[in-house]
């Protein structure tokens, strides 16, 4: 079976423990093949350190019995919570040679572990995260697609329309052309990655109230709302702008496939409020499905064992759904 | 036992409904005594339509046999979903009488039903809401308390810092003073009226991941972050910022008696999400308790009998708890 690429993440982080972690109970839990792309004296010696008895390998075939590893020559250390920063370009290779072996169908799916931007920024790499440079790596002819970051957990996923910009930068980033693409990416992955034959997308207000009628901000009557009006035109079943407290209320977005939200806490608080420590982020728009977990490098619990796999565990899993789906 | 004061909102939504049927299920739900601020023959055609045998009185001691209520004179219809603007001047008065008689001490405290601005715009009243309206009757020798409203559902109690403004005047209405004087307000009455001894609360960030360190903006390090030293200076066990999203995560609240947002959906967002149609609206730092439903008028629903009370239900023990606790 073609395996899914795991890449390693920061070094200094909890990725690497989760992975040997799942790897070490992938009887248990039955996950798919994967390959890690990442340091194999690293990944060794962090498995010591987590007490996991664990054999490598560079076969996938052998994932039963050893943990296939392609191997990224480079300086990197075990140690928890010290950023190293020449383990930099490591974490930066393993994200671009995962990528490169699924756009060439080596392997089916991208599950990225997390990495620390700060200390990637030191080995000048210039990208605000996974989301950007798995876009830039996915470029054709130098046209890059547009990345939509989608946060999923069971039946509610949500997309932010404006990630990570300052509250105040919010409202002027808001426009018709982001939310009719957006749309469109979030309308044809659902169709052809997560299997909804006629995806219903729900779109959020930006101000209290969706604006109450203009009387609390004039963006979702005249940004939002026609927006809308023009994907349904377009045969895209969206709905809004809805008041963004109330569409929360689980009824109303079970009615939906996913949520379009406005801004980065808009579209996480209800994630992280129904799905505890197990939500996915998974990227639309590319030509590969990538998926991750939707926490960052806990520093403080790497090497310990304690962090919870949850998170990791559903990423590989919606990897393995979204590419093995009729 | 002194009474609780509901007063009866808007004819053409719900709120009277939910006050019938709560009370027709006073036996069985085990009701705390309650005294209804309206008009008595609209009250009692909205129960015959709803197909409720209904006795009302006007002493309250006859709760267990009657509904007790406070004639309001005026001219209200029982048309359901139609604003009749004439009742305006009725839907007012029974939140000024019932506020005076819990001032006076004649009731306990003041649950309000959803009320209708569109319509009561046009008798010439001008609050933004019930909140601003109640802090106005509550004033004291002309001074104003801060009215601090608190979104609650068993554990979790969120307070938006700023309500119904547009999102993008948020940024520049968070100040230093505005928190400190939130805070101080949430301290006191989350002793003094939810029995809380070290009260512990949790500030989230404005921007997303609460700024990272200024990349993301810089009102979480610069306004916010002072804000809460300076409360803590003043004894008060305040937290943050912190991120808005991850706040959320169930484990991380439950570490906190209450969490202070930022703006609207950030606080109501997490309720709606957990509490389903449970949630209560709270107004903390007046004399008086009062509480509400955190849903509106419902139009579509009112007269029907098919609107959750559940909200309502909530309202009402929850203001018996806060005004029966040694």
């Amino acid at each position: 079976m073609v395996p899914l690429a795991v890449s390693m993440g920061e070094p200094a982080g909890i990725g690497p423990d989760l992975i040997l972690q799942l790897y070490a109970r992938r009887v248990e839990l039955a996950l798919p093949p994967f390959l890690v792309f990442g340091h194999a004296g690293f990944l060794s010696s962090r498995a010591k350190r987590l007490g996991l008895d664990l054999v490598f390998t560079d076969a996938v075939s052998d994932f039963a019995q050893a943990l296939p590893i392609r191997h990224i020559e480079g300086d990197v250390v075990d140690l928890p919570g010290e950023v190293h920063v020449p383990a930099g370009s490591v974490v930066i290779r393993a994200i671009e040679q995962a990528v490169a072996a699924t756009l060439a169908g080596d392997c089916r799916a991208v599950v990225t572990a997390p990495i620390h931007k700060g200390a990637l920024y030191e080995t000048g790499f210039f990208y605000p995260g996974h989301t950007e440079f798995l876009a830039a790596l996915c470029a054709e002819d130098g046209e890059e697609p547009l990345p939509v970051m989608m946060l999923a957990h069971e039946d509610l996923r949500t997309v932010p329309l404006t990630i990570h910009v300052p509250l105040k930068d919010v409202p002027a980033l808001i426009n018709r052309e982001l939310i009719l693409e957006t749309l469109g990416v979030m309308a044809r992955d659902l169709r052809a990655r997560f299997g909804v034959a006629h995806p219903r997308i729900a779109v959020s207000g930006l101000n209290p109230h969706a604006g109450e009628g203009g009387a609390i901000g004039r963006e979702d009557m005249e940004i939002i709302a026609p927006a809308i009006e023009a994907a349904r035109a377009a045969g895209i079943d969206a709905v809004g702008p809805l008041p963004g407290d109330t569409l929360f209320y689980p009824p109303h977005w079970r009615q939906y496939d996913a949520v379009l939200a406005m801004y980065h806490d808009q579209a996480l608080i209800p994630i992280k409020t129904v799905a505890f420590d197990a939500g996915v982020n998974v990227t639309l728009g590319l030509p590969i499905v990538r998926t991750s977990p939707d926490h960052g490098t806990a520093f403080g619990l790497a090497g310990t064992g304690k962090a919870s796999a949850a998170s990791m565990l559903a990423a590989l899993r919606m990897a393995d759904e979204m590419t093995t789906k009729p």
